[in-house]
């Protein structure tokens, strides 16, 4: 069975990719691996903690009405998020990697960034990135 | 029927993003439609333009060969490529669009193109980014 691995996060475009993952495993029977990257130190208190876990039960939740196969991962390794989608990809030997892009800024400045840039230059496997309303 | 569309540029990645472009248009039931962008003037002289009409045989024998459905567009309209690939795209209601990336240069820079970064931030359907050996 493939894997698709999208990275989440509690955001419009985080949202998009979970549900594109989520067709894009239907499509090609393959499960899907949920992957929440924290820094972790400072950025991640208690309060914090738990709203992520709060955030990730709606995660498994929309996945198991969904009814793929599915694992989730709360990565807190002191990693960027490109470097934890890409290991956990690359161990999975993941068919497909789902990533959230956010829009232009409204000045129309290119905001791709450095975490997408290292995502889709490095990844072993294709990149689909998806935008909250594509 | 659903449209798949590819950037196409006669290099490695680009022949990447062709190869998947036709693997991901049979997944869905979908066309191809192959955009071959050349902004004119300078850039594209009787014999580069006769070698591009060469290359795009070649692409055109490849889609034959996979048995889907496809068009071919060769545009020499002044624009740059990302500004074509939307347009068509757009037009098209096109469901993905297939690109391909170099991978880092050998001292490990960034090098995702402006045009690149232009087509994920800016596309209205998903970006699927491949690179020659993902």
């Amino acid at each position: 069975m493939g894997t698709v691995v999208v990275g989440f996060v509690p955001k419009p475009e985080g949202e998009a990719a979970l549900d594109r993952a989520i067709e894009e495993a239907k499509l090609r029977g393959a499960r899907v691996v949920v992957v929440n990257s924290h820094r972790g130190g400072g950025e991640l208190d208690d309060v914090e903690s738990a709203r992520v876990d709060k955030d990730m039960e709606s995660v498994k939740a929309k996945l198991d009405a969904a009814g793929v196969e599915h694992e989730l991962r709360k990565l807190v390794r002191g990693f960027e998020p490109a470097e934890d989608l890409i290991s956990i990809a690359d161990a999975a030997g993941a068919e497909l990697i789902v990533i959230g892009l956010r829009r232009r800024s409204p000045v129309g400045k290119l905001i791709l960034g450095s975490n997408a840039q290292r995502i889709l230059l490095d990844a072993k496997c294709p990149v689909l990135a998806v935008k909250a309303d594509s």
